[in-house]
């Protein structure tokens, strides 16, 4: 009791202390506020659209996707060609809007290969990456002539040469290498201390191998300038490497992914208690500072031309694996209120049809949130926003200034486009309908699950 | 790299400070070692059910679910029932099984309402729970007369009564409340401040309630006894308040779940780092401090037996909703290593074919892992084990010493009955099947999700 007086006093205090950043508007994700009708994207009322098709829901906005795709390509040409991360969004009517567009397929796994195949991606146009392939899907690979198996690591190397020499063609090999600055775990072969080069040697010296790519991911979010340079740098030099040692230039620089969601960022742990105890505002990230789709293209070609240029070496072609940068901004998740619960601290719980089970990632990222049909109406409450799977870390939002909700309202977590969905269980609830807005149209990508779906692999 | 030199200077002092517990035995499981034939359990090879029905595999040991079933209702009869939580592993063949040894269901969402009448629960032997029941549920539940509807919060008793009402029938109701040493949250009418009071008061007043049941759980796992005295010190104290004030007894206490797996325990984060970078081994949960189900239930029926007797009342019945503690340890995850991968400081990572995907709750709890078919060979290296899906997050066990893994051995993680299936997603994976192994022989349950399993429901 005494504690709860202390954090109700501390609460205005520490609310106003430091100076978040005001909530990011509507007008970033091309949303309008018509009066009456809330929010609404391409004319269409999103409160409408629940009605619709049930609620909770995925909203895929086609013209911010269009747009995406676009700014990926745009003065690209074949000197960089991007491949869409598959698992980022496996969303089949997602990832056809895209190959429509010129982007290819990145897979990292059996059933992703499969995918991209199923929906028709000529093999010139996948690349497959991943720690875990399995020797057939390598078989498959390989035989169909994929554009590039990245090995991630050098026991997978004598794998990938096994399989080759079985199916009889050489494998287009790319190698994963760690930049020194980025993150590595599982992931690739570090450049540090001569891993990677020998690497590189070992795979030369291997008939089975058409050496093709030098494979790096920064493996942290990639925000600014300086994070970019440095992974070019890291890439650039390790090629003087290759050249200096072996006289060897790849195909194919692939430089992964990573690249942020200038609206999205990582949220600190204290930032969150913060929020969650004195009720002080979240922080949404400064998204005019993130480097662009556009100028991330034209800032890694630029580097990689002038670093062959001044050395009278060839450009290799360079390959882009974006994931989130691509869709995370392309897509809302929509959800509804079910329950209002006032607590005795003076937060108000509402209990949303939409919680941990559907956006795993708002635990720990900032996603702006709207209310919908409320919009415009003065916060009223600090709610804290849960979910409905009946387990105490089922929590979205500590504490939120929202209008006052009542049950069927209605709320948009943005930024849902990017490991939102394949983060997804059916943890108690179905999973929802997936939908793409369109020139003022609204059509299914995905249905709901049903209940009877919930048990059809069930004796 | 300095840093990097002294980590691995420093681990063998930390590595043997403090005295961890030593790993826990297969024979806690009922699994037997057979030379050539790694564990094996019902005298069935671990290792050739993966051949059999595919890597990986759930698969429930019939057995100990039936002795857990048993425990739970020895020596209760009509004054103790037992309902199995149905979001902690919602695998209909293990819900069959329990069902007919005389456990009912106890649901929280519409879904799981409707799954138990699917399998024939009839609706005497239902509690619909939790914080997010829709409306049509309601009806459903009150027009097939559930033998309890437990309200949540005040604000959803409101909801509850207008369902009743339109349906025609009084609401056999049950208040949730959080008892004050509990956690609360989103759940329950805290007992502390009289709000739990008030609103026993409120649904004593409306005529659309019967107002049956007094419902808390104690939101942490239970493992004592004084934390089990802890709980029905609060309930059965909020009991005498009732009694006194409105001269209401209830027909039933619901005890809730929270009973803890003796095996499985909460890993702090420091406990976790220091496996991480100086490789000291975990230690297990002394399983044999913990309360086990028989004794549970004994002590929840004296005490509330004693406390009546001594007060001159009649005493409630008893109802209980295990969930973790019924089904937790009779399930255990085999898993495959499809790569290993030697790091530059020392360990390996071995990259299996199961991760975070399936065994969510293995990056925060202590789960028992063994090597099935090199059950018995001495440790050779530490591994990280690591899951399949290209995520940075995807690590199972940090450091782990183990027989010298080679790409199709396979581990078992135990205690994978509660809250692994669940949280599963498919992600860039598809889901495995679930058999059960009764008797001897194994039959499937579930089988493992296809490649076009995962794009059914897409236009």
């Amino acid at each position: 009791m005494l504690k709860q007086k202390l954090k109700q006093a501390l609460r205005p205090l520490v609310a106003a202390s430091g100076s978040p950043r005001p909530p990011l508007p509507p007008s970033l994700w091309q949303l309008e506020h018509q009066p009456g009708r809330g929010l609404c994207l391409d004319g269409l009322s999103l409160h409408e659209l629940l009605s619709r098709w049930g609620s909770p829901l995925h909203v895929v906005h086609a013209g911010a996707l269009a747009q995406k795709a676009a700014a990926f390509q745009e003065g690209a040409g074949d000197a960089c060609e991007t491949f869409y991360s598959y698992k980022t969004n496996p969303v089949p009517g997602v990832l056809r809007f895209l190959h429509a567009r010129g982007i290819g397929a990145e897979v990292i796994s059996p059933y992703e290969l499969w995918l991209a195949f199923r929906l028709g991606v000529p093999a010139d146009r996948i690349i497959y990456n991943g720690p875990a392939k399995s020797v057939e899907s390598l078989r498959e690979a390989l035989t169909k002539g994929v554009r590039l198996v990245n090995a991630n690591h050098r026991e997978e190397m004598a794998k990938i040469a096994a399989v080759a020499n079985e199916v009889g063609v050489r494998a287009p090999l790319g190698i994963r290498v760690a930049p020194p600055q980025g993150w590595a775990g599982q992931f690739g072969i570090p450049i540090a201390g001569g891993e990677a080069l020998r690497a590189f040697e070992e795979a030369l010296a291997e008939p089975a191998f058409e050496v093709k790519a030098l494979h790096a991911h920064f493996g942290f979010p990639i925000r600014s300038e300086a994070q970019l340079a440095d992974l070019t740098g890291a890439v650039l030099g390790f090629c003087d490497e290759l050249h200096g040692r072996f006289r060897f230039e790849p195909t194919y620089l692939d430089f992964g992914g990573s690249l942020a969601i200038p609206t999205v960022a990582d949220m600190s742990a204290s930032e969150r208690r913060l929020n969650r105890t004195f009720l002080r505002p979240l922080s949404p990230p400064d998204h005019t500072a993130a480097v662009a789709p556009a100028a991330y293209v034209r800032r890694l070609m630029e580097a990689t031309a002038q670093h062959f240029r001044s050395r009278g070496r060839n450009a290799p072609r360079l390959l882009l694996e974006p994931g989130r940068a691509l869709t995370g901004s392309t897509q809302m998740l929509l959800a509804s209120v079910v329950e209002t619960k006032r607590a005795a601290d003076g937060t108000t719980f509402a209990i949303l049809d939409a919680g941990i089970n559907l956006a795993e990632t708002v635990r720990y990222q900032y996603h702006q949130l709207f209310p919908v049909n409320r919009y415009g109406e003065p916060p009223a409450q600090t709610y804290r926003l849960v979910g409905p799977i009946c387990s105490p870390g089922d929590i979205l939002y500590d504490a939120c200034p929202l209008p006052a909700l009542q049950p069927g309202d209605s709320l948009a977590v943005m930024d849902a486009g990017a490991y939102f969905v394949p983060f997804s269980t059916s943890f108690s609830f179905p999973q929802p309908a997936i939908v793409m807005v369109e020139d003022g149209r609204a059509r299914l990508l995905r249905r709901a699950e049903t209940f009877e779906d919930l048990v059809l692999l069930d004796e």
